[in-house]
């Protein structure tokens, strides 16, 4: 079965656009939004975006390869080009039919960003903490808070925020916000250890105020866990990428490289390794796949909005994101360590994918939080065991 | 999706005939022959063997899901009851017609077992080093040398072995040996560490006669390649099947158990490792199914023997080995730990549990073997890498 | 330096009377006394009893070398052998004068075994809670209650039993037993999955009383975990035996077998893994030696009683006892997987090596429980961490 | 038994000029000569070097402990500071006198640094095929060739440069070069992923020339090896540092952080994780002074440079630098994802300390060039085994 054609518009891109532009794609400069420029003259941005609105309609299937590609050159551009499924998935199940129409319309036609605002420096991983306050002002919602991590914000056209309700602080809302909105405010950017390509803000609410149509229809806690099922598996998509990159990149030094007279490629140590490591990504991209496939078939479901808000966290995304970014690791790992003292320089790009791929460990729920979840969604109940 | 009704077939079987009598399946005694009669009883004995055969036809993505079943309660029965897939698949694709209609058809009719030879103590892994010779007299295939390791020859009604020609020792045959032929000897019952219902054979050939038409179209290594696809996927099935074990064997345990005056699942080193078994689980599941769908696809093409013969070792399926058995012994070996001091009784069968699986990364191929393969095979040819 | 006469002495022993009766060893016959009397035999018995009460009083430091030797032959012999170190500890330094001379001095006149019984079923790793009660009538302690393991037991002179007293249930008594008191009785055997030359028992006490003065000084639960010092030491010394011989035994088949045409010595992989195992075991001999030290050298205070009554457990200790069985189980497992099929067979001891060193991680605390007291006195008080 | 005083003052060096300046240290800024003129403002400047010298003559053991503490300030900075212990131990046992007074003598009396030159690009690991040539001219040694990595060579007063001899290219000569010798050229410093507060340069030479009896007495080879048997154990203390730190880190981080309501303390999968940290840093600690050790017994020897020149590599310091590599390696891995989000910034040093960890199991031999060196000096002799 040979790839589809948006596959190889996206290597072509990869290969003439990110190869060889590591060390400037590191080095926090500011976002390279003329890049995705470039990558919006493909035709490709935001890819998954329904027909409905004007999109390609690219299933998760399709989104997997196109992000491990996408990381095989640069894992923060793929974070930064993938990123806004996870608000657009919120906003087209669980947004008003005229919200959803204005702002998908116009980030499809504009080739724009969006983003989603969720973790908060108190509350960490438990969300329910959340202290980003909503209230209802007449006709009016009014945000109040600071949010600690959002990618891309500050170039967004659109964010969804994921806040408390001051009436009802057992009541949590998604709300969406022009970025343009007054009373929102761009902190600072992180200076990250990795993702360096993409942008991560410190954004401030004060009473920063939108249309009550704004909100999203439904718990806003349950909507975020909805939304990251798409980005938690391209997350797990990347982790891939940067395992693929990486076996190549040991690959190129083994065919340069001699140990003892002979090629490195016959040296039994590197064979066993490169065999493990094409074991694990052969397993990485059959998990990532499977998700899916999965996320997929309930999205193509009528009533997929219903069914997502019975569902919520996706197991096999899950597992995804946890066992790809953890096998990335070990394969990062293990290959940092078999370029000698010349991976231990930026000569080789190993140190940058070393740091890249922990991402896909710590955002979007560290590992001992999806344990956690895991452990209480699917094995606390006997039925929903693997 | 309901489960089709052979797995519950398969439930109740294990439930019935297995759970509980772990001390006796793992005591060595004659191999369990009463209870594979009940399992026959079931009609579900080599459940795979196609149609034409008068066989269920049953694929092996079925077959993934019937062996962790079986696996769950005994990895020694589940073993001995898929293994001649193994055998048939060699004999279905490459046998002549006759000698399929014989064979096949009487393994089923009979509810009988078969089995393959191909190890030897002198080759090891490297099976084109082997020494059992066979050669041409007249109408006859002669069959001289001692096998090492062979599964239920025993009470098989017929083997396939792997032999190196006489006449061409580069050459290698497949032949199809009835049981009670003269010449054939079993030596001795090998004391295994697990898998201890399996029963395991030396076996000897001396002056060993059959038909000339009983050896399989192909070369008999290539062949025990192809026939290989099928049982390491299964072997994989088998690890899963008790790493579920494991983790029910856990929960079961936690519930009876407090620690520091709670109940130990709410210990959250407990609910941690919980949440990471089944997350493991759940990717191992995966790669099981996903190797046994593009087994059953290749298999329903119209060309599978041609194909296969020029395919030899499916990526997916050496992964699902690999990876299975890896992540089985980290499963089993966490949870070994789990039980305080009756984990280090035979009170508990996680110590069972734990030498049974242990085979997974040991037979048909130990992981330095399957690194290599997989390095050759799918690593150095850059167009085979994920 | 050449190694002391007694080490000569032991490499005798294990030599002529151990090694190549593994399979006997490991089969659950009755305990093999007789090979303890031959052991005895060398005038080693109890090794470690101070001068004082006619015994060698060898230190803690040749008790690891003496140890490691006993285990590279078997774990459940070195076990046994060393295992009355965690009495006579306790005795000697908190019993009354008349009892330690009492049952000290025939201990070594006997040459005999003693016992201690500290964990139940219910209490687990939380001793705190055992049930096993002692109340003071006149003149004696009435002792009743079920000790779940206690190894060596049926044929000790004495044991000493941790209880809690009836008559202030916050007060813990450890009291010497002598075997044949009336109201202790042996309920069972354990089944074990491995030590299983050393044999492990259920007791009971019903209405078993002893004159008051075989209390023995202190907190009954604080000089439990004095005691287990040394026995911790020697868990990590029989751990760092068995990795030893898993070593020899590698290195022993690599010289009849070859890979490629080469022997297996000069597989790099083999190489590799060969010298991965030596550092670990180098290191593992370091920190028993280091621990031991730490212990002979408070051991050697006058005040050795008081101080360690103040310290508790020894924080080297616990390293040493946490990390040979972690490290030798990685040893053991990486090593089960290298003598191809024969290593999934009795014919190779390394299936009894495996079950055998996994006691290390197991008894006499488990890692969650070594970790968590680790950080609880070592961690939490600044001054404390390494 | 209270620290000794030099110790103290590094501490408060380390706290003084260290800690908080991390950004600064990781920044490859020009070198911070003026934080060395700092240290040596304490006067413990090459601590080690021998009081004939006018060292301090501290030893291996002390060293560790320093250098435990620098690291636990900056890696970097402790790799620069005990990196010619590499240099002056080859000299000050294998120069002549004259030469060792002169270098050595001025090194104290200038608080200056010295560099080893041995890696290149093209032998890589194997060090024997080196192109550094050097040729016999009258009463001088001419050098020509490229070495790779270097490290404080720029600022360096005089360098050991292992090169192959023209005459005899079996012979390898340790050469003293002082660094304003016409002809050496510092081609440009590496741009390293860690240890970014130290200096490493490439170095070429150009028919630059030195007096005759700046060779070293031995084989060059042979002598570096010797060198490198302090070096490696103090890049193990390095690691030791590292780990501390991130312990302490994520002790600090607990203390201000709550997880379901309680304080992070007290949750069990963080208490187990700093228990394990715990044990593994107090093993860590116990190889490296063990090694140091070892290595100040041979030191006092009357016959040191004899018996060093025919034990070469020692086994303990082999074993402390992969074994503390590899550990820090997994407690720093560990902890990279105990901080949440802001783990992945630069807010906190944890992305610093990863990166910087890392060399410990890259330079002066990686671990698959030890682990075979291991093997085939220590293992591959039966009576070397431990």
């Amino acid at each position: 079965m040979s790839d589809p054609e948006h596959l190889d518009t996206v290597r072509k891109f990869v290969s003439q656009e990110i190869l060889g532009r590591e060390t400037h794609l590191d080095s926090l400069a500011d976002a390279p939004l003329a890049l995705y420029e470039r990558f919006a003259g493909t035709g490709l941005m935001n890819w998954w975006v329904p027909e409905e609105h004007g999109g390609l309609g690219l299933g998760l299937e399709d989104s997997v390869r196109i992000v491990s590609e996408l990381a095989y050159g640069d894992a923060g551009v793929a974070f930064t080009l993938f990123l806004p499924i996870l608000t657009t998935s919120m906003v087209s199940w669980y947004g008003g039919t005229e919200l959803k129409e204005k702002y998908l319309g116009r980030l499809v036609a504009q080739r724009g960003f969006c983003a989603t605002l969720g973790s908060e420096h108190e509350a960490g991983s438990e969300l329910a903490k959340i202290s980003t306050m909503v209230r209802r002002d007449g006709e009016s919602l009014v945000l109040d808070g600071t949010k600690a991590f959002s990618t891309s914000t500050d170039f967004a056209q659109f964010l969804v925020v994921i806040t408390r309700s001051a009436d009802d602080p057992g009541q949590y809302l998604a709300v969406t916000v022009p970025r343009d909105t007054p009373g929102l405010r761009v902190d600072k950017r992180w200076d990250v250890i990795g993702l360096r390509a993409s942008a991560t803000y410190q954004v401030s609410f004060v009473d920063c105020r939108v249309p009550s149509d704004h909100a999203l229809n439904g718990n806003g806690l349950r909507l975020l866990e909805i939304g990251l099922n798409a980005s938690r598996i391209l997350i797990a998509a990347t982790a891939l990428g940067v395992a693929r990159r990486i076996r190549d990149l040991c690959m190129e030094y083994a065919r340069t490289k001699s140990l003892r007279g002979a090629p490195l490629v016959k040296d039994a140590v590197f064979v066993g390794r490169l065999g493990q490591f094409e074991m694990q990504i052969e397993v990485m991209a059959t998990q990532c796949l499977a998700a899916a496939r999965t996320y997929d078939a309930t999205a193509a479901r009528p009533d997929a909005a219903r069914t997502l808000l019975r569902q919520g966290a996706q197991k096999s995304a899950l597992a995804a994101k946890m066992f790809c970014g953890q096998t990335a690791w070990q394969i990062a790992s293990a290959a940092s360590e078999m370029f000698g003292g010349l991976g231990y320089t930026h000569e080789m790009p190993i140190g940058k994918l070393l740091r890249d791929v922990r991402h896909a460990s710590i955002i979007e729920g560290g590992d001992d939080v999806l344990r956690d979840l895991v452990f209480q969604r699917f094995v606390v109940p006997t039925a929903k065991r693997t």
